[in-house]
C-alpha cells in the first residue's frame, strides 16, 4: 500500500505561495461556518519520526481562530497511562459541536508500538484496532468531521532528515531513541501501519496517506484535503454517515421481568443478619480491589421510587470514602448537550482501585430519553449496540460491572409515593416529574424489557431485582456485588 | 495548644445515636438550603494516621445527596504533583455555587510535610503557608462557607490505634510505614501543624481541633460543628467575609500610558529582518524552555483591534504546536459563572515545558467587568490584589509571566475599523460590542491605567506596546518575551 505512493511529489515556493494562502483563507471561513453549524471536526496526524508532522500542523491551526479549536499532544507516563482505559484519555478530549480538536499524537500511537513490540495478534493490539474503529463510527454517527492523515516519507528519507536534525544544534534535541528504533525496524513499522490501515479505513472516518518527503507539497495536500472535506459536508449538510446497524424489531412481547416474584421478602432479624454478613464481606473485598488495582462499575437503574438511593446508601456505607464515588446521573446540562451523548460517561470511567457507584446511567438513552423523545428513534435504536461497545471497552480494560434493574409494581411505586408525601426529610425527594413518569408505566416497561435484553452481555450482565420489599433488594445487591467482584478476583 | 485538649471526651452508644441521628436529617434539609442559596461549602479533613478520618468523613457524606457534593481525595504522584503549581490541582477542585467540595487531603498535607522535612524556615513551607492563606480568603471573599478540621490523637493513643490495625488482617494494610513515621516524630508534626494552626487560622476559614479519641464523640462534633456554621450562615444570608482590604483612590490622574510616543515604526525591511532573527532566537530558546521544564505565560490585553491577534500569531509561528497554547478569553459560560471568577485561569496555568498564551486574560475583571459594571466595584477592586496573588504563586512555581498591553489612539482603531468592515475575510472580527466599546475609551483607558498601576510587579511586570504600527508592536513583543525567557534561564 505505501509503496505504491509517488513520494517525489513536491511544489515550487511559488506554487506552495499561491496554494497556501488561498486555502488558509478559506479554511478561517469555513471554520465559522462549522460553528454556525455546530458541527464538531476531529482531524488525526500520525507519521514516523521527522515527517514533519510538527510545522504542519501548526500552518493549519494558524489558518484558525484559536477560540475554536484545541491542539491534543496526549503524551501520558505510563502510570497515568495505566490508570484509565484507553477510552477515558481520549474520549474526554472528543470536540463540543462546532469546535475542532486536532490530535498530534492519538489512540493510534499505543496501538501501532504495542504492534510492532508485540505482533498483530496480541490482545491489546487486536482490543485496539477494534476500539478505534466502533469509537470513531459512534463519534461519526454523533455527527463529526473525521479525518485522519498519515504523513508518509520513506526509510532512506527519514534517515536523512534525523542525521540533518541531528547536525543542527537547534534541532538535535528532537531527534530521539525511539526515532531511531523506527528507522531501523521501518519494515516492521510498516507491516504494522498497513494492518491499521486496512483495518481502519472507513468512508466517515478515512485516511489518508500524504506524501512528505516535501513539506510544501504535504502541507498544501492536507490543507486542501481538510478544506474539500469541509465543504462537501456543508454542502450535503449531513455526513458520510456510517450505516445504521439498528436491531430489528422495536417491541418485546414478554420478558423475565413479566415473571419476577415481587413478593420476595426477608424478615426484619434476617435482614440485620445478612446486612452485616455482606458489608463486612464487601468491606474485606475493598482490599482485594485496592491491591489488584481493579476498577469497579456498579450501576442502579429502576423506576421512580423503586429504592436505589436506599440500596447505593447500604453498599456506600462499608466502604472507604476514598475508594468510592457516588455518581448521579440527571438530565445533561447544556455543556453535555454539546458533546456526544456518551462523553459525560467516558469522563466518569473508574480508574483503578476505584468504585464508582452510578444512580442512574448512560442507559437514560434508552429509557428516559426513548419514553420522553428526547432522542431520536434512531439514536437511541443505534445506542444499545453504543453501550455495549462502551462496556465492553470498560471491561477489557478489567473494570468489573454490575448492572441492576431493581423492580417494583405500581402499587408499591403509588405507596411509597404518598409515604413521600407525608414525610416532610423525604418530600423534596417527590416531584411533579414522578407523577407523570408513572402515567407512563407501559412505555417505560417496555423500555427496560428491550434495554434488558439488548445489553445484558457476558461482560457486563444485568442483574433484576425484586424491590417490592427494600430490604431483600438491598441484600440481593450487596451479594450480587460480592459475588461479582469475587469472581474478578478470580 | 494541642496538649490543652482533653482527649478522653467520649459519647455513650446512645447519646451518639441520638445526636447523630438528629445531625444528619438536618444536614440533609441544609444542603438542599445551601443549593437553593447558591452557597459554596469546602470541609477539609486533616489528621494523623489512625485519628479515624475516614469512617468519619463516610459517615457525614452519608447524610449528603451525592448530586451535591465532590470528595476529593488528592494523590498524585511526585511527577503530576511537580507538573503544576500547587494553585492548579487546587483551585480546579473548588466547589460551584451551592455544592459541597470535601477534601480528605489537601494542600494542608503538602506543607505539613514539608514542615517537618525541611524545617519551618524552607521556602516551600513559607510559601505554602502564604498560598493557603490567601486562597481561602479569595474563596471566602466569593461566598464560600470554609471550615477545617484536624482530628487529634495523643501519641500513644496513636501507637495503640496502629497496633490494633495491624493486628486485623481486614485492616492492616492501611498501615503504612508514613503512619508510623508520624507517631516517631509525633512531637515534630505537633510542632508543624501548631505553626500551621496558628498562621491560617481565621474567621472565615477557621480551624476546628477535634478530639478523636472516641470516634462517636468526634462524629457527632464535627457533623454538628458543620450543621451550626451552615445555619449560621443562611441566618445572616452572608459570611463572616475576609475584611475588604481595597486600594484607597479610585481615579487615575496621569500614567505612562498617557505620554506615549504611539508614532514609534519599522520599515517594511527592518521589519522583515528582525522579525526572522527574533523568530529564530525564540524558536532556539524553547530548546532551552523545554530542557529546564520552564512554564510560560504570555498574556496580551488591549482595546480592539490594537493587534492582540496578530501580534500572537507571530509569536506563535516560531513554536512547535505540542508545546504552546493559545488561550482566548471571552465571555465566562454558566458553568465558569459558577464558580469562582478565578476558576477557570486556575484551570489554565501553564504545565512545565508548556508556553501558554492568553489572547485577554483574567484581567477581563478590572477591564470590561469593570467598565461594563459586570462586577461590582468591591469586587473589581479586591481583584487587583487577588490577581497579584495568583501570579506570585505562579511565579513561585518557576512560571515566566510576560504581560502585554497593546496601546493605539482613537484615529488608529477607527481606521482599523473601517478596513475590517471593507475587506470580506475580516469583516467577521467586528461586531456591534466593538463600537459599543469604543464610546467608553475614557472609562477603558481608566481602567487599564490602574491595572497597569496596581498589578505590575517585580513577578509579572506589565510592558507596554505602542501599537499603532504593528510591525513595531509584533517586534517589541517578540523581543521582550525573549528577553524574559532569557533571563529566567539565568
Amino acid at each position: 500500500m505505501l509503496e505504491t505512493l509517488d513520494l517525489d511529489k513536491h511544489l515550487s515556493k511559488k506554487e506552495f505561495k499561491n496554494l497556501f494562502e488561498k486555502c488558509q483563507a478559506r479554511l478561517g471561513s469555513l471554520q465559522r461556518e462549522f460553528r454556525d453549524h455546530g458541527i464538531p471536526v476531529i482531524l488525526i496526524f500520525e507519521g514516523l519520526g521527522a515527517s514533519g508532522k510538527g510545522r504542519l500542523i501548526n500552518d493549519l491551526l494558524l489558518c484558525w481562530d484559536p477560540r475554536g479549536f484545541t491542539y491534543n499532544y496526549v503524551k501520558l507516563s505510563p502510570e497515568e497511562k495505566d490508570r484509565y482505559p484507553m477510552l477515558y484519555h481520549y474520549g474526554i478530549r472528543t470536540p463540543a459541536k462546532g469546535r475542532i480538536s486536532v490530535f498530534g499524537r492519538c489512540w493510534y500511537r499505543e496501538i501501532l508500538d504495542r504492534g510492532v513490540e508485540k505482533g498483530l495478534d496480541e490482545k491489546f493490539f487486536r482490543d485496539g484496532v477494534e476500539m478505534a474503529g466502533s469509537f470513531e463510527r459512534q463519534l461519526a454517527a454523533g455527527g463529526a468531521l473525521i479525518l485522519k492523515f498519515f504523513l508518509h516519507i520513506d526509510k532512506k528519507e527519514q534517515k536523512k532528515k534525523l542525521k540533518e536534525r541531528e547536525k543542527d544544534p537547534e534541532s538535535a534535541w528532537s531527534v530521539t531513541d525511539y526515532d531511531w528504533h523506527q528507522n531501523r525496524n521501518y519494515s516492521k513499522y510498516e507491516q504494522v501501519l498497513e494492518k491499521i490501515f486496512q483495518e481502519t479505513d472507513s468512508e466517515y472516518a478515512p485516511w489518508i496517506i500524504v506524501e512528505a518527503t516535501d513539506w510544501k507539497f504535504a502541507t498544501c495536500k492536507v490543507l486542501s484535503t481538510v478544506q474539500k472535506a469541509m465543504e462537501d459536508r456543508l454542502s450535503r449538510k449531513a455526513g458520510p454517515l456510517p450505516e445504521p446497524v439498528l436491531p430489528l424489531h422495536g417491541s418485546m412481547a414478554s420478558s423475565v421481568l413479566d415473571s419476577l416474584d415481587l413478593k420476595k421478602d426477608l424478615g426484619k432479624n434476617a435482614y440485620k443478619i445478612e446486612l452485616q454478613k455482606y458489608q463486612e464481606l464487601l468491606h474485606s473485598l475493598e482490599l482485594d480491589i485496592f491491591h489488584k488495582e481493579i476498577p469497579v462499575i456498579a450501576l442502579f437503574e429502576g423506576i421512580d421510587a423503586a429504592g436505589k438511593g436506599g440500596a447505593i446508601k447500604r453498599l456506600a456505607q462499608c466502604l472507604y470514602p476514598r475508594n468510592y464515588e457516588v455518581v448521579a446521573v440527571g438530565a445533561p446540562n447544556e455543556w453535555e448537550l454539546n458533546h456526544h451523548y456518551l462523553w459525560r460517561f467516558w469522563k466518569e470511567a473508574p480508574a483503578r482501585r476505584q468504585i464508582k457507584i452510578f444512580d442512574r446511567s448512560w442507559y437514560g438513552r434508552v429509557l428516559v430519553e426513548r419514553v420522553e423523545n428526547l432522542a431520536t428513534t434512531e439514536e437511541w435504536k443505534r445506542a444499545y449496540r453504543e453501550i455495549n461497545e462502551m462496556e465492553e471497552n470498560l471491561a477489557r480494560f478489567g473494570t468489573v460491572i454490575v448492572k441492576f434493574w431493581l423492580q417494583v409494581d405500581r402499587n408499591e411505586q403509588l405507596g411509597r409515593f404518598e409515604a413521600r408525601k407525608e414525610d416532610p426529610d423525604k418530600e423534596w425527594k417527590l416531584t411533579d416529574d414522578d407523577w407523570r413518569n408513572r402515567e407512563k408505566w407501559d412505555q417505560y416497561m417496555e423500555a427496560a424489557r428491550e434495554m434488558l435484553f439488548r445489553t445484558s452481555t457476558t461482560y457486563a450482565p444485568w442483574t433484576i431485582v425484586e424491590a417490592n420489599s427494600k430490604q431483600y433488594a438491598r441484600i440481593k445487591v450487596l451479594k450480587t456485588v460480592c459475588e461479582a467482584v469475587k469472581k474478578a478476583l478470580g
